[in-house]
């Protein structure tokens, strides 16, 4: 017997999740809060994927949030968001607006989607809606956000706002698109679709199986 | 101190749960085959609240299920509700039509909502929707399903199909909308609505709070 015929222990792939998200996004916010954590402990790597919802719900007919288009489905989910975020134990504001723009916010996240501060900023931002009820398409708001993570608020928007970024997250909303992406939150894991923050434990769970070849 | 001085400890309310369902609800399938066993284990007595989404969609602009209408969401329901049915170990054949006309299911499940057989039989309609694909329309699927209960088929149908049994679903449709129900299943726990195959468990923890006044 050869050594080269000896079996090979095949490596296990480093499990990963796609995180898709808009920071207008009402239930969004608690899976963004929770999503960092919870993949640490199963091992697993997040892609950070901000996307606009805006253009996905357009082609779909819808030119606003349909949670302001049916408002018994409006009413229920703000009951409904508030619950949940008690039960994770997350600060919840009712925004005074609603979907606040998250364009200027969203370039960020898409242009820094791999910088090691890129989880705290998208934390920051959601707190910033959902538990501050601040504008988050103020540059003041995303200024402060910047700031208390160490960062240079001018660069980093100058960066954001370059056409590149422009283009970059016009390309994700539309990669969101091909990806049959219909609403936020949506996990990728091994290739599979999860919608809504309360699947985010089953994405990761078949993340970390499909790493072991399960 | 008279004995009526006496402070009395108030009788704990019987805990309840209302159980919004339509027979051609997909996510109510699990929500219906689950909810008598999680309800016994939970202490709470479940109220059998069958009505049509038709109307309910229809308010809403919507002419047929938004799964149709909308079909990446309904392609990505079929895969969801196949990995949750997979999860609670339920059999699963996505039905060769979709949505099937519950009318008379609906009919009889109304009509006899205080049966002892009623969690039965409607569990029954729901397997033969959607693990053995037969059309609940069907009178002949409907006779099958009531006879194994033990039941008088004509009978039963005679009475479901009753003017008054008529009018008694029709106004159960109207308190659905009444109550800013929007899509099934929907649960009704202490004056809260909870909407959601995976809200089943929160909705019977709150039923078991409020009983003990909580």
């Amino acid at each position: 017997m050869e050594v080269t015929d000896l079996p090979t222990t095949p490596q296990p792939a480093a499990p990963e999740l796609e995180f898709w998200f808009d920071f207008a996004s009402t239930y969004s916010y608690p899976a963004a809060l929770r999503v960092e954590d919870l993949a640490v402990a199963h091992g697993v790597t997040v892609h950070w994927r901000a996307f606009l919802l805006g253009p996905i719900f357009q082609a779909q007919g819808w030119s606003d949030s349909p949670f302001n288009l049916y408002p018994a489905k409006g009413r229920y989910m703000w009951q409904d968001l508030q619950r949940l975020c008690h039960e994770h134990e997350l600060e919840f504001h009712k925004p005074s607006h609603f979907p606040r723009n998250s364009v200027l916010a969203a370039r960020i996240a898409c242009a820094f989607d791999s910088a090691p501060w890129i989880g705290g900023f998208v934390r920051r931002v959601f707190t910033a809606n959902f538990a501050l009820d601040l504008d988050i398409a103020d540059v003041e708001v995303i200024t402060a956000c910047l700031e208390l993570l160490g960062q240079n608020p001018t660069v980093v928007m100058d960066t954001a706002t370059s056409a590149e970024s422009k283009a970059k997250l016009r390309a994700r909303t539309e990669a969101a698109d091909k990806l049959e992406i219909f609403g936020a939150p949506t996990f990728i894991s091994d290739g599979e679709l999860y919608w809504g923050n309360e699947r985010l434990e089953n994405a990761l769970a078949k993340a970390a199986q499909a790493s072991l070849g399960a």
